[in-house]
């Protein structure tokens, strides 16, 4: 095979998901089908890790010094939604109505794999939680192992910043069946019941 | 959502397979995982679509004025195995034992969508077999409507030019449950039975 087309499918493994089949057939696609595309899709990317970095103040990707939530005045500087990641954030905005403010950790409290506080920009977190504006901090981090420590983390930080602290509710999934439900997430539904409403 | 980001993953789509939800995962994997990996993506891409065009003598994808199988001169020019895509010359390569040469046709015979004689190069295929170097044309089209109609088209031009023409045998898949197999593969089967050996 062409010494450069094995390049190109050894770059494009770099996509997650992506393992050497599939990767052929992006490469062949891409040179019999749509050059054009190739050619955009080369020139997005380049332009993209050149410009976009963090937003100063959630951390979030942006290509300006600050991104588009936190520069929009018609949010709620009282509310501060905290996610692992800039997907998260994306989630949240399609799925819920809320108006306040993110703050983007890009990643989770992982000992083992030496990502502490400081990786996870924890310390300008608090300095945020210390200008007082911020009355709620929604804890979102994932259900797992890492996401529930970083969670206990920030539970902590918020209490002593005087921060009520208010976690995502764990239960069962809308249109899921009872049957299929792992039993940690059933007994956590059961723990959390709540009153039902006339 | 950033305008880069936003252009990167529509940018994104443009590969196989890929729809929104994936573009935006792998937009994100490249961005805050693995921008190395992305810059060299998008090189890989820009030097592949500049430098790969195709073979002068068999149509498949190279950097150089003949490929690879092309150049070489231990393969046998006597056999000439055309088929319709760069992949498939891979995988023929990497599965038979074949010594042979390839014709790429680059696409098949399909009138509705007017690819036509001219499209894949058949003129040149016929300038080929007119050499009087190929005595056996192994036709390896896929067994679709199209890959058929192209497969006669060949017979023809075979024919006409005093080259034998052979085609993939169709039947069982090997490690396959007569079960499962789908009633007109099996009656190719059927009808090419073949006398078992001692």
């Amino acid at each position: 095979m062409s010494q450069l087309l094995e390049e190109l499918i050894e770059a494009l493994r770099c996509l997650p998901g992506v393992g050497r089949k599939t990767a052929q057939r992006m490469a062949f696609h891409l040179l019999e089908r749509d050059r054009q595309g190739a050619a955009r899709l080369s020139s997005s990317i380049a332009t993209a890790i050149e410009k976009i970095g963090r937003c100063t103040r959630c951390r979030n990707l942006t290509e300006d010094t600050l991104c588009r939530l936190c520069s929009r005045a018609d949010r709620d500087d009282s509310l501060l939604c905290v996610v692992e990641s800039p997907a998260d954030v994306l989630v949240m905005e399609n799925a819920t109505g809320y108006r306040g403010r993110y703050f983007v950790l890009l990643g989770r409290l992982s000992p083992l794999d030496g990502i502490g506080p400081s990786d996870l920009g924890l310390s300008q977190l608090e300095d945020r939680l210390a200008e007082r504006e911020v009355k709620e901090m929604i804890v979102a981090t994932n259900p797992t192992v890492e996401g529930e420590a970083t969670a206990h983390y920030l539970h902590e930080m918020g209490r002593q910043n005087g921060v009520s602290v208010t976690r995502l509710a764990h239960g069962v999934p809308m249109g899921g069946d009872l049957e299929f439900v792992d039993a940690s997430t059933l007994a956590h539904a059961f723990a959390g019941r709540q009153a039902m409403h006339d």
